[in-house]
């Protein structure tokens, strides 16, 4: 079909060596070469270009992997300690801990210690919520508003939405608690759970259903230019064999298409090739230097696949990322949203929770009161009231981004005020809109009947084109109920609506989402309906990085018109009668709890940050998804936890 | 004194065989290395890494000298225009053209095309200010507070604040307009206008006045832990030597230290080279790659420099920005406040602006009214009003992060898309904090006498370390005025202050500014006392990049005690006494006008997509700053009104 750009071969031999010539000069190129091919694996490859020397990959890749210092798995033990038996039986005596941050990590921790006879504190910022990014628009939840939709049966994700089930701490944790989780539908389904992949992609003016493009890319590949070799290839294929000579570091290609990690130690080596090699790359560096692949398809690629906006981040994040989501992971959510499994791990720890309290200082001290934390209140309710605690330890959950601003004396270590003063966080960035029907489950007839019953003959002006633009059919649906658009806010809608004459057919899926190259970026419908509901929250864009700062500079009431728009490009203005006039959106960049949606490092930092992120400071332990290799992931976080209890209760 | 651990030689040659190797392999790096060094300086180095072609080099260098076509400097003719004699005579016919923004880019157009005899309409999306990101805090100034400070004559800078004396067409303005302008002290003056840089470097827990680290850095640098041979060279001599290869491309570097250009066409192409070997580094890769640095000196220069937060971002930006702000170069500021050239500018086109009208479409025909530019108003006074506006051609001045959210049909460009789709946009935060008593300007007797008129010996005390820290001395100097400090705020305050019996000795200084690694990084004195005004507004923190998202998560309230407590780890705890509990902030990331502090752009899209930005899109003429290679500065917006008016106008 085409021929395959990209050579797969081992790259410290064939491009170890051009980043060595950077380093010592032309002459020495053909040495270069020499020394890295024949560089026994479990050494440092002489002549791989990095910063980083061998030791470290080797650590920061045992961190990836989840392994001991003799290379032994931790998850089992992990799994052990977290979801049966609890921290191990010491001799030592029960200390005071303080527990800083009430998300998963912080959650998890302090029941584990709790459960082992130790005295803990748990102190939390927000007044009146915890589970930090598991954070579920839901009736009866927190933070401004008590009902978030029009209907309130009705929730939605602000954070963490879809768990993989190659997680084991939580989905380990999920089962011990009871709660019912179902399949999250990346990909669209038919009512008997089959893959459809009828979703859209709506790119450069012109329109495919995915299944469409995977059988024939021509037209859109076109649209963006792309040289005659990948004209044909689908972007998910160029992304995949471009990524394959790095993933033969580690894993083996099978026949059926799938990969095997390689025993061990040659998993472990291949990662620390890996970060040796790309440690200090970009992910754009990567595509045009190692894969050599042109502007063009790096457009397309990045549009379709969601790299662009993280080109200028780290490779390993990105290239990280989708080894692990691979197109056969499963994803599960849970019933009632994932804020449920904040209930539960909150349950546990209710009575040891201090909200309303954000910590100002930390200090530690020889003898003592080891740690002493000093906090204030917000004073939402009138007096701003300042406390401290103490303790012989303290676990800090708190991410970098917001400990940046945490007074620390006597100062940290010189890693980790690096670590706290640079560490990248991303930008993400939610804008969820609510509709009294789920239009994209709908038929073409459908359509046709529910249009019609609003006004006979609407269905076919819609198709024409011939609908007037002031906003009066918006939420005109019967089922729509009254109330939640004012005037003021129809004529904005009216202003920012899509217009065109483009109205594509019916989507007729239930679940899974569409690509744009419009700012909304991804969307994804609901996998399942909500009980007693006949309506829907869409998750209308979500977006990262660049694309996501595109957002951040407006106001939370001013993106819903603009996420209609967006969703109208895609999907068709019609869709416009379903819609309750309400959203919500969650930008964790400008959350004031959060700073920032994950630790999404820049290139350089995996080898010369990450190692001082997690090691202890005298009683001060460092646990969250930013100390683990799985930033944004309930797991990182929940294995962080496991680590810092045992740290803190020793054994 | 130390090794040069730079050779100064020809890149083109040195390392250009380096990346090509990376493209071609090593067996070809012999030969690529003959045939960059004989490549003849008019043609494009045959190995030069690159993923631009010579052609595109040359045209981004053009844009950057602003040459015409035939390599003519541009300049001069815009002066002319610009200052004097205003568009040239032509026969063509008085157009209907739309401005889109009321920043200095929008209002210097249309001020030029009405003169020229056009019909000028300018859209601001803002509802009371024009200016764009030249915006003062003053009383009677707009948006939010109509007096930003205790004091109603002080004032303080949200945006530019400094303007270049090597930019003629701003400055030329500003002298046009009559003016006051005077110097801003980028460096502290004693009162006879002296530079003393007295100002403090406050790093890894030390501290160092600013001429004492000139003379030994040893401590500080070793506080970084940098490799001997850098351990005695102040961190500006090493930023400058790993520069310096690259300024020879295009200067020559005298006996006095000053560098001087080469003559055209060798300034040109020797940009173009650099342009082409760079085009696709970030600024992490050129220290780490060519320049050789190891972390740690890295981290050394960075924090002190200003590099760290942009390190992602493209070597040529800093490097562009490094050249243009030379140690030499003079800067101004205006009397009254930078808004005070917006205000001549306004004064200018008044009549033509249309206020509160925030572009949601923009349709462009073939024939008939060639734009239609559809608005929406904020209706912060009540009822939200559509308003469309018709031109044969439009001059949209509208940061491309902000036109990402504006539809525009048909589609443009291909090219342009892709800019206003990824271009990236920095993040930039200021929070200024306003004193009644100019302590900067203080000396140790001064502080005393001071302080012991609060309350006798309580100079003693803050030297001692002895003061509660209840907040109750905040604000406490007789000079602050009574009612701005609520209890809940002083709570606040005294919980974040820096807690330290580290009292430093008086700043005693006028103007300049002082570095922290705290998350403040930058702090700015008034240049100048505000007449009439014992007081003084401090630009407390100025921060770009990550170091400014750190700040952009925190409501503008929350972060005042924050930016305290980063100026009292600088400058001691005692500086409380003076506060008169007011602040203001500007996020340029959170602003819903800017959307960005400007275009400062990824590796890459300065050869990718910056040649698509400016070039017309049939009656769609681009200005603004990010149209020119001078993000952020008025220089850069006003060279894009001329080119745009030009265009419009033809001839």
């Amino acid at each position: 079909m085409h021929e395959n750009p990209l050579t797969r071969r081992r790259f410290t031999a064939g491009t170890g060596t051009a980043a060595a010539v950077a380093l010592t000069g032309a002459a020495s190129a053909a040495l270069a070469r020499t020394a890295a091919s024949a560089a026994p694996v479990s050494a440092a490859p002489a002549a791989a270009r990095s910063t980083a020397d061998w030791q470290t990959c080797l650590k920061v890749a045992r961190a990836l992997l989840v392994l001991d210092e003799d290379d032994k798995p931790l998850v089992p033990r992990y799994e052990k300690i977290l979801l049966h038996d609890g921290l191990p039986k010491t001799r030592s005596a029960p200390k005071k801990v303080l527990v800083i941050g009430a998300g998963p990590a912080g959650m998890a921790a302090a029941a584990l210690l709790r459960r082992a006879g130790h005295r803990v504190t748990v102190i939390e910022a927000n007044g009146n919520r915890a589970g930090g990014r598991i954070k579920t628009f839901r009736t009866g939840g927190h933070e401004k508003a008590k009902q978030p939709f029009a209907d309130p049966k009705q929730y939605a994700e602000a954070g963490a939405m879809r768990i993989p089930g190659s997680h084991p701490l939580v989905i380990g944790l999920i089962d011990r608690f009871g709660i019912k989780r179902r399949p999250f539908h990346y990909v669209d389904v038919d009512p008997q759970g089959k893959p459809l992949h009828r979703t859209w992609i709506r790119v450069n003016g012109i329109r495919a259903r995915r299944a469409d493009y995977a059988r024939n890319p021509l037209a859109i590949n076109r649209s963006f230019g792309v040289p005659a070799k990948y004209e044909k290839v689908p972007a998910a294929d160029i992304v995949r064999k471009a990524l394959d000579p790095v993933r033969d570091e580690y894993s083996v290609l099978q026949p059926d298409g799938t990969r095997v990690n390689k025993p061990m130690p040659e998993l472990l080596e291949g990662w620390a090739r890996v970060l040796q090699r790309f440690g200090d790359w970009s992910m754009y560096r990567f595509l045009t230097e190692y894969a050599k692949l042109d502007a063009r398809t790096i457009d397309l690629i990045g549009t379709l696949e969601n790299m662009t906006s993280r080109l200028p981040l780290s490779f390993l994040h990105s290239f990280i990322s989708a080894s692990l989501i691979s197109p056969g992971t499963a994803f599960y959510e849970l019933d009632g949203g994932t804020a449920v499994l904040a209930d539960a791990l909150l349950d546990e720890v209710r009575d040891l929770v201090r909200f309303d309290r954000r910590v100002t200082r930390i200090e530690t001290h020889e003898d003592g009161d080891r740690v002493r934390v000093d906090t204030v209140s917000e004073g939402r309710d009138g007096k701003v009231v300042r406390e401290r605690f103490t303790g012989d330890a303290a676990i800090v959950t708190v991410p970098f981004s917001g400990l940046r601003h945490i007074q620390i004396s006597p100062q940290l270590s010189y890693g980790k005020r690096r670590a706290v003063n640079e560490v990248h966080y991303d930008s993400a960035t939610k804008v969820l809109l609510e509709f009294s029907r789920r239009w994209w489950e709908m038929s073409e007839d459908d359509w046709r009947r529910e249009l019609d019953a609003i006004e006979p003959g609407l269905y076919d002006k819609y198709r024409k084109g011939q609908v007037p633009d002031d906003g009066r059919l918006l939420g005109e649906h019967p089922s729509v109920p009254r109330g939640y658009l004012s005037e003021a806010q129809r004529t904005h809608y009216a202003a920012n609506a899509w217009v065109s004459r483009d109205q594509p057919e019916a989507a007729d899926v239930i679940g899974g989402g569409s690509v744009t190259d419009n700012p909304n970026r991804f969307m994804f419908n609901p996998s399942h309906p909500v009980p007693g509901s006949d309506g829907g929250v869409v998750l209308a864009s979500y977006s990262w990085a660049d694309d996501a700062r595109r957002w951040d500079s407006y106001d939370d009431e001013a993106r819903y018109a603009l996420a209609l728009r967006g969703m109208q490009e895609v999907y068709g203005k019609r869709l416009e009668v379903f819609f309750t006039g309400v959203g919500r959106t969650q930008s964790w960049q400008r959350d004031p709890y959060a700073y920032g949606e994950a630790s999404v490092l820049l290139p350089g930092q995996h080898t010369e940050i990450f190692p001082d992120m997690r090691t202890p400071e005298g009683p001060l332990h460092f646990a969250g998804c930013h100390t683990s290799i799985k930033p944004a992931w309930i797991e990182g976080a929940l294995e962080s936890a496991v680590r810092t209890a045992l740290e803190v209760h020793g054994g």
